[in-house]
Formats: structure tokens, sequence, C-alpha cells
């Protein structure tokens, strides 16, 4: 059996799967990441524990490509990931795409954290049954990617889907981007804290224990008004961002994923509820706003089905196999 | 020679062109409307103009498809005009295409008539050397169109392209669409009308004879400082919308077109100055914002390039042709 490793390069972590045509997970590890490690003292453990997976999972299929996903820009000539991803700094201006094809001598694949995201939505996820659609990943940050006719959009040098930069509030706060009033800076989960903490301190108390967007989350399941509205804000915040793209793209379907997403309806209900406020009619009429299904391993199965697409088809399927490559170790 | 007849219409006239393959616009003519007329009334004068231009321009072709755009969305089914063309009432509900199919007995094409402008630059115009680029049509409201890979993006029913709809300011003005804050409130020929008059009257003067976006631009350039101010503020709002579409989109050029394009440079370098505050440096590097070339045929010449699309390719190219029809009288 073909299989594609998934490799996802977060800020503290990076999961790594081996993952079937049919979107089946048949092995994963995790490891750890210092941040403030060399880009091989980063790498080399994830390759280590890539081999070791393999090796595990071994009678199970052959590797025959790797997908991989990081934040930030990548260069789709050669992988270097050449900006946009300062909590990963030592991989900046170098290419674990071309570090992996060395290492394990099968193609691979690098491309940003979110759009692989919006690839493994589309090939396995809730994006199966649409043919437009785009993904938003409220974590730390909001990333972005875009689907239109069943493919994955990139634009020009391969950047596009920089949702947590659409301009939401001219002069408003300022971005790690350089710019003002991106969207991030009202709806992500880092914004969720923060405007949780401000309606808190404004009333003379705080949270000292919420450390985590997903503690206001919890908060305002647990009946918590201010954390409620604090959902809604940010829900507001993202129906406008969604009226804005879709009035430009005219999209069949808003997908919200990453951590923040876990809050449900407390975050999509009062996106489902604006959005009309925030695009034309016509527009709107129809579109799915609905929540991504893959959570956690969205990453590893995007970056193995972006990985996939690169090869030649599967040669169980009779389609005439043209990308055997050496088994791994 | 195959020719396609390319008809435009806008609120106070429809303007019409037989073009050829290559973009000449071989015979032309201009209709003034009554927007308050009756379908019929509306465009059996253009029927009966189109008829006579043929017949004039008789000896130099066939006039073998019609391309026709509209303000507001196109049903791409049967080309009905299902809204958003306030300013032509009459036309909204049918389909201007189906009626010409009927009358002329050739296949028609209809669509927005920001989206065929697209169509024309990137057929004939500033568009050509661009694989993916916005155009913003800057008039009464400010209309757009989108090419990916060389091709006009529709989206899922075929209305994408709203870039005027773009929500630049929340809780910002009012707007036609009935959202808040829309990008045209902001720059469009109309906004520059009304922004300058609020400059003035906040002076305690005013310009009686300012009656169109011109007008302000005349005085910009005859060098008013209010005036100025006005189209750097514009240029301001359109930079804002471009670095949005840009950290959305990574396209390769904005091009800006429509009557208030005319004031050149003084719109355009703020726009070119402010970008680089909008969007991702990587993003941005490269970006051309340049004016379109086509002007008052922008529209003419998208239909008929749209409507050519839709042919098979000419018999003179020596591909085989097919699409030979009747010819018109």
């Amino acid at each position: 059996m073909e299989l594609a490793a998934g490799i996802d390069f977060g800020g503290t972590s990076a999961k790594i799967g081996l993952v079937d045509r049919d979107g089946r997970i048949l092995g994963r590890a995790q490891v750890t990441m210092d941040a403030r490690e060399s880009f091989e003292g980063i790498v080399d453990p994830v390759v280590r524990t890539l081999q070791d997976l393999i090796a595990r999972t071994g009678g199970g299929g052959t590797v025959s490509t790797i997908g991989i996903c990081t934040p930030g820009f990548i260069d789709k000539s050669d992988g270097n990931l050449i900006g946009g991803a300062n909590n990963v700094p030592s991989l900046q201006h170098r290419s674990v795409q071309q570090y992996m094809e060395r290492v394990f001598r099968v193609p691979a694949f690098a491309d940003n954290d979110a759009t692989s995201a919006a690839a493994g939505e589309l090939a396995f996820g809730a994006g199966r049954r649409f043919s437009s659609f785009v993904l938003i990943t409220v974590g730390t940050a909001i990333g972005g990617g875009l689907v239109f006719d069943r493919k994955i959009y990139r634009g020009w040098k391969g950047f596009a889907g920089e949702i947590g930069h659409i301009c939401v509030s001219p002069n408003g706060l300022w971005c790690n981007c350089g710019s003002r009033g991106c969207f991030e800076q009202y709806a992500s989960g880092s914004a969720i804290l923060r405007v949780y903490g401000e309606k808190l301190r404004k009333r003379g108390t705080e949270c000292p224990e919420c450390q985590s967007p997903r503690d206001v989350v919890e908060r305002a399941r647990g009946g918590d008004g201010l954390a409620r509205d604090t959902l809604e804000e940010a829900g507001g915040w993202i129906a406008q961002a969604f009226g804005t793209l879709l009035n430009v793209l005219n999209l069949e379907a808003c997908l919200v994923g990453g951590g923040v997403s876990e809050a449900g309806d407390m975050l999509l209900e009062p996106v489902r509820r604006h959005l009309a406020d925030h695009c034309w009619s016509q527009i709107g009429e129809g579109v799915e706003v609905l929540a991504a299904e893959l959570r956690n391993d969205a990453g590893i199965l995007g970056a193995a089905a972006q990985a996939f697409e690169r090869l030649p088809p599967s040669g169980k399927a009779g389609r005439g196999s043209t990308g055997k490559v050496t088994d791994q170790e």
C-alpha cells in the first residue's frame, strides 16, 4: 500500500502521521520542539521519529512521498520558508522539503499550514461536498486556505490565503505583519483571550487561570456572560471577514477550524446570524458556515493529501503506477 | 471575418461595437436610454441600432456571437439579471441574452459589466501581461473583476468580484447593498464628489458647478488642495482594499479603470504609496498598480471577448471553424 508521511510543524511540536490515499492515519507520532533550536536541532528529531514510525508501521505499506506544512510563506520552487513564520525562526530561509527529499529519497512537498488544512478538509473532511470554500484556522493567529473548483488556490507566488490579514478596521490594532486592523487582531485565540481579559479588568476583576482561549471557551460553556460576549464579538468579526470574502469570491461554504473552533456553535451561531449583515443577499443565500472536521489532524492529512496529489495515481487503482520508490528503512 | 457584437448597458446609454478577434472595433454606436422605460422600450432601440450597424459595416464580416454586459448579478444558466442593478430596473428579472439570441439567431452571453471590463483588459488591454490581477472600475459605484491564471474568476453562482463591497470600515457608512462600511462608499466617484463637498462645507464654502467626480479631478489638476486631498484619501481607501485582496489572493497586478481613473497618477500615486501599509511585504513586492487601458470601450471589448471565448476558434486561423452562422441583416 502506498503511503504519504504528513508532517505538521507548529510552534511547540511537530505532528507526524503515515496516511493512505483514503485519508486513514496508519501510524502517528509527535515530537516536542524547542523553537530556539537550530534548523537541524528541530528537523533531525523529526527525521528520526519518522524513520522509527516507518519501521514500526513497516509491513503496512511504502512511504512514497512526504508532505510538510509549516507557518509562513513557502517558495514553491524549492520549498524554502521565506518568511512570515516568526514562531519557528530556525526554519526560515531553509527548505525542510529538500532536507526530507535528501534523507528519505522520495519526493516531498511543503506548503503553508492553513493552506494544507484546507487541502485536508477538501480531500477528507468538511470540504468534500463543496466546490468552493474558505477555511479559516482560528488558533493563536488566524490562517486561511481557499478552494475554488475543488482545487487549492495559491496565487501568483503561492502565498494566497492570508485571511487573518484582511483589514477589518482601518486605523485599528497593529498586527505582527506590520499592518493595522488585521482580522486576526480581533478574532484569533490570542484576541479572544485579550478581549476577555479587558472585559474583566473594566469590571475590576481578572482571571489568573485563563491562560488560553480554551479557558474562555470553557467559561462561556459554563454560562459566564462576559466569556459568551467575547465569543459573540469574535463571531461578529468572523462574519465581517466572511462577508467580504463572499462578496469578492462568491463561495459555497465558510469553514472554521483551529483550536478555538472547539467552541462550536457558541462561535459559529453568531457568525451565521451576522453573515447576512455583511454580504449581498444573492451572494449569501445558501452559503453554509460550519466547523472543520479534521481538528488536530488537519495539517497531517492536508500535507499528505497535497503530497499524494503530486504523485501519479496509486498502482492498486490499476491506472499504471510509475511512482515506485525505494522502500524506506 | 468573424465578428462579435459587444453591447454595454449603462444607466443612461447603451454602447454597441462590432469587434474582431484581435479586439479592433470595426463599427460603433451609442443609444441613449431612459432607465424608466420598459424592458422592450430599452432593448428594442438597441436591437434596431445593432441591425443598422451590421448593415452599415456589412461587407466587413459576419456577426457570429453577441456579448452583453449590464450592472448587477446575472444568472449564467439563462442570462437573467437577477438583482443588484437598481439603476436599470426594467432589465431586472429578464434576460437580454435570450432576447438577443431570439432576434439575431446567434449565441449570446451576458455578464456583469465590471467582470466584462476585466475580460476586456485581459484580452486586449493592461491585463495582457499578467497571469492574475484585479480590476476595479471606479465610476458612480465601484465594480470589480478577478483574473486568476489568465481566466475570469466567477465563483459559485457567477457573482464574484463585488470588490466595491469589501468592508473597509466596520460600523461605517450604509451602502445601497444593505451592508455598512463598503469600499464604494469611500472611494467611488460618488464618494469623491461627496467628500469634496463635505471638505468645502466644513470650510464654509461650496462648489455649485461640481456635478461629477470629473469636476473634482479637474480642480485637483488645477492645483486645488482640497480636491487633491480628496483624491489622496480615495487612493488610501483603494490601497486598503487592494492590500486586503493581495493578502487573500496574492495577485500580480491591481488595475484601476472607470471614469475616475482618468485622474491618473493623482489617484494612482497615493494607492502605490500606501499599498505597503496594507499587505505583507512578501505579497506586495513586485505587484504593479496601474491604470486600465480600454477606458470607455472596456465593456464593449470585454463583452465581445467573452462571447468569442464561447465560440469555436475562428476559421481563418485554420483550426477548423464550426461556428458559421446565418449572416445578420
